[in-house]
């Protein structure tokens, strides 16, 4: 029942000294750090859409989830994540034995990011499990980063490597933290967002933003291993480029940067992760790609998209 | 479609000083105001739960009803709201028209409490309309009310009259925000709570949170005229006095306050709402209530909890 789990959920949160009144009032009062701006994000992840519980992904992995896609937002604004408020509507059947196992996944990664659990909403219904993660973060004064940044002749830069993220990644999301704030501290960046629907949607997006177009290497493109598994499984033939370009859920970092600073970011690893010039972008607008052997052709972005009728 | 309709809520939401960086990009970065604390909560609801879509209301009604409830828990912190972001999972058929009346439901209240919609994450699935809000509020430190502050001797103090809120409050939400800041400006106050659940329920919560038992006036909680029709209807035969007890989403003020200050508070309307005194805060526990006739005798909390198994 809902007042016993909140009263073990909020019994199993540590105390941080951030929170001046902790969870289990009627809302939670943070003390903002001094001289930082708030960055807030929030993101609803619903069983058959985001997950498929039971089937393909237990509780704790739901809950990990859930907040690793939320501190990927942050991360895409170079923010340092400070606390976070989960609501969930919890199914009937077994909803104390979920509701605990999406806690504990939660718990594990805030532990991870030093970030803390300030309060929630727990409901339950006849409905699949729903869950929503606001997390709040922190960025100094106009050093966020935004999708609106980039210039032609900056760089396009990206973390880690990209598709086949339904082999598993998609649920074992590791945010970018750690990478972001490495990167903020020691290297101009023009724009940044995160993969989180598709490399090329995502890169679109963030042309689009900032009235800019792009070229991309697509011999530079680095390609996850599990992209190559996809490809070699798929009925419809996509081949393993394809999957980089277009699965989504890589909670990569993609980042516009001045040529200099992206050849610099590229040159090593950076908190243990490579970083890869994967383009350049130009004035005008739209994507194009370059193949390995100099030719040029437009790219229809692709991604992940809610549907929805009028 | 997704990309759509994010790009029309964007375009529908006024600017607003408070926001370095606006909807849109992966985070909103927000400049909280100078020597405040943040005041942070979330709710979630969901269709057949907390309202009926299309058999009881309308869209627009479910925007307003969700963003109310958070300005409720703000109101019941005294914090003076700021931020909100909303997370919907719509469903795929009419999404576009019933997100379109949630957000326009939203931002009429918000325009209403100069709350600024920051952000958020619109989803479709075969589901029913699930629509979370995270609100975001100030107040000054050591200034928010908390429900673990009420003292033996208080006096405990409603806002308005309870009691069957189903006939239509349960949607047309009045959070008690202006009446919040005006209290918190002139009295002293030891505790508060929202009545969401019900007031003898949230009169528990707040008497289990401050270690005090309360005796309740019976003859002196207001009634809601609601609270009357229902009763005249009941087939359960309820009277309207345990309707204003444990019926729940009034989303009134009750609050614990020093004798004085409750009867000055009681003395005339605040905002434009009469308070009430309705009892006394007891060293000891639980809850009893004393009859017209001076008599007392225990009083069993009742009020909505979500039900939900191991």
């Amino acid at each position: 029942m809902e007042l016993d789990f909140v009263a073990r959920v909020i019994a199993s949160i540590p105390p941080d000294p951030r929170l001046e009144v902790p969870p289990g009032d009627d809302a939670a009062v943070i003390r903002p750090p001094a001289g930082r701006r708030t960055v807030v994000t929030v993101d609803m992840l619903m069983d058959g859409v985001d997950f498929r519980l039971g089937s393909d992904c237990t509780p704790l992995q739901v809950g990990h989830k859930a907040l690793a896609v939320s501190l990927s937002d942050l991360a895409a604004m170079a923010a340092r994540p400070e606390v976070a408020v989960a609501a969930v509507a919890l199914p009937r059947h077994q909803g104390d034995e979920i509701g605990r196992g999406v806690l504990d996944g939660m718990l594990a990664l805030a532990a991870r990011h030093g970030i803390t659990l300030a309060g929630g909403d727990t409901n339950a219904w006849d409905g699949p499990l729903v869950v929503s993660i606001t997390a709040l973060g922190s960025v100094p004064p106009g050093a966020a980063w935004r999708r609106d940044g980039a210039h032609a002749g900056d760089l396009l830069v990206v973390s880690g490597a990209c598709g086949g993220s339904l082999l598993g990644r998609h649920l074992a999301v590791t945010p970018r933290i750690d990478e972001a704030l490495a990167v903020a501290a020691a290297f101009e960046v023009h724009a940044a967002i995160d993969v989180s629907d598709g490399l090329s949607l995502d890169l679109s997006r963030m042309m689009l933003a900032s009235g800019t177009g792009a070229i991309l290497d697509l011999a530079a493109v680095p390609i996850h291993p599990d992209a190559v598994i996809m490809a070699a499984r798929d009925a419809d033939r996509l081949a393993p480029l394809d999957h980089a370009l277009g699965d989504g859920e890589d909670f990569e970092l993609l980042l516009a940067m001045p040529a200099a600073e992206a050849l610099r970011l590229a040159a090593a690893p950076v908190a243990g992760t490579r970083f890869t010039v994967i383009g350049e972008v130009t004035s005008g607008s739209g994507l194009s790609v370059r193949q390995a052997d100099g030719t040029t052709a437009a790219l229809a972005p692709r991604g992940y998209e809610h549907a929805f009728d009028g």
